[in-house]
């Protein structure tokens, strides 16, 4: 019985820095992504194989958190780290700093990462910057005003590389509710069938909705449709990363969402580390974000299905994502629909 | 990663009522209503065993949703069923009702039940208006403007009585949830136990959590602290429902919380019928409501817990629930605390 409204209107730049900052100063999201063994084993392994780059340099953390990378970066021979953090979370990260004594290599600075001064300039960025398909919340570009302002010339990026995937999916969980409308006349006596279609437009909606997606709904390989390299990505290209894709299917199946991930690269002299997303691969907290369909389409083995999608900052919110698909299954027509996510907040006046 | 604000101001009526009716215009919470087999099987038998009352006399439901208990009382004999309800979802129960062929007994009527006329007065009322915690979304208030305007003398309201229970709960989930922050130097080599303090700060908060809470972690026997009985009780009486507790703990434990929970009673010649949200019988989605201390605190066998709770609607949102909570646990000095339903809406100016 959760109240949420539906109303939106454009929210100022503070307004949004201020939610956005304010939701990371609760102890919940923190401890989620520290319990994330794959995301914090995966950076630090990634930051110890880079200790080559590291030893004796100047780090800069860009949005540091509870600084836990920025411990990593010193405990692989930082000279000095400078951890970056706008939410109140950066009083923590002092104290985890101290307690474990390495208050004279990392300095904790409150602010944004536009704001802030540092007194030199760094020969190594480190960031957690991912969002929900990979760029809601628009921290990369954080990342980014950060390496054209602070990072010396042929300075290192960790991670260094970016690529996004999609990937046709049936979901036997919204099968089953939708489903489960035809079930109630049995259990209660009352038919209730014809709520299945109010039902699939309710859920079947234009939210990204994040959910674990599981291996046996996947439907086709994964097809990559985006990369970004950090060292060279422009802030501009932010505004709409685009790519087609093309899948065939491997079977008998009804289509109802299409699947986006990603996954982030550490560069290594033997083999880059990769952070992946993917669900072929163990749970992460991004989990999956999910595009559903209008309705499900079925499709049987070598059904191609193509398209094109964009990923672009909302209208309304610009921290917030908007992806945008086009595409065709089989012998269907065209189909195209937005999709974002859904704000938690209300217009009040 | 979910962006959440903290400010809060007061809402103006119309806004909150926007607001309330908007989330029932999803599926979602109806599935979620219709699916609990608890709430739905106890209201039909409650229906049914009251058919004698039923049969060939007028009903009104209040906030009717997609119109279940309407149909429920068609079934019982009723002759007329006025389904009241102000959301969306009434477009449903008119399909909902025309799918049963039960259009010329019920009269799905789109409103508020303090705005909408009725042709006569009615027999019987039912209604399902329980929030979180009872009297969360303060909809009783509308069951009583409801009887107090419409039901004939001498009348039936189904439910007719509500029981509020509380008890010292522990909570294991919290208890590993605060030492997670002991383990991550074992896991990650960085020292984080100093953010032990910081996270309980962060969950043992003020705001009302609802969650399912499991028959081991009742620490005492249920303390039952109000009763409303739906036949006589006043507005005014909602706006300050209190009562006191004394248990004594069944064994040696940490309490965490307190847990509060309802009953309604259906009338019977034979034998009452309740639906019962206890921690001791099968879970409904109303689960438990969980109040949590600042800290947790030592007990042993038949340690006193006393103390007195009181819900009345909060200052920003008068249809949200607070409660405020005054206790004392064994030799400990006497500690208050004021709890209230988080908001997911954010002052926007």
């Amino acid at each position: 019985m959760s109240l949420h409204g539906s109303k939106k209107r454009k929210l100022d730049r503070k307004t949004e820095d201020h939610m956005y900052f304010d939701s990371y100063s609760d102890v919940t999201i923190h401890e989620e992504m520290i319990s994330d063994t794959v995301r914090t084993n995966t950076y630090r392994m990634g930051i110890f194989k880079n200790s080559k780059s590291i030893e004796g340099k100047v780090v800069l953390d860009v949005g540091a958190g509870t600084g836990v990378l920025s411990l990593f970066c010193a405990q692989a021979g930082a000279r000095k780290v400078y951890a970056v953090e706008a939410s109140s979370i950066a009083d923590q990260a002092v104290k985890i700093v101290k307690l474990n004594q390495m208050e004279d290599r990392i300095e904790v600075i409150k602010g944004t990462l536009e704001t802030i001064e540092l007194a030199e300039r760094v020969d190594v960025i480190v960031s957690e910057w991912m969002g929900y398909a990979l760029l809601h919340e628009s921290m990369l570009n954080s990342v980014i005003f950060a390496r054209d302002k602070w990072l010396k010339p042929g300075g290192l990026i960790l991670p260094s590389r970016a690529d996004l995937y999609i990937a046709p999916i049936n979901d036997v969980v919204v099968e089953g509710r939708l489903n489960f409308w035809s079930t109630v006349k049995a259990q209660y006596g009352v038919d209730m069938s014809c709520m299945t279609d109010f039902a699939r437009k309710c859920i079947m909606n234009k939210d990204i909705t994040v959910n674990p997606v599981t291996v046996e709904d996947v439907l086709s390989h994964p097809c990559r449709f985006a990369e970004l390299d950090l060292n060279t990505v422009a802030l501009e290209q932010l505004r709409d990363v685009r790519g087609a894709f093309s899948c065939r299917c491997f079977g008998s199946s009804a289509v109802h969402a299409f699947c986006v991930w990603f996954t982030v690269t550490f560069p290594d002299e033997e083999k880059p580390l990769v952070l992946s997303t993917s669900p072929f691969k163990p749970e992460t907290h991004w989990k999956q974000a999910v595009l559903y369909l209008d309705d499900a389409v079925d499709v049987v083995q070598d059904t191609k299905v193509d398209g094109e999608i964009s990923l672009f900052p909302s209208d309304e919110h610009s921290r917030h994502i908007s992806i945008r698909l086009d595409f065709v299954i089989g012998e269907h027509k065209k189909h195209s629909k937005i999709f974002s996510i859904p704000d938690q907040y209300v217009e009040v006046k």
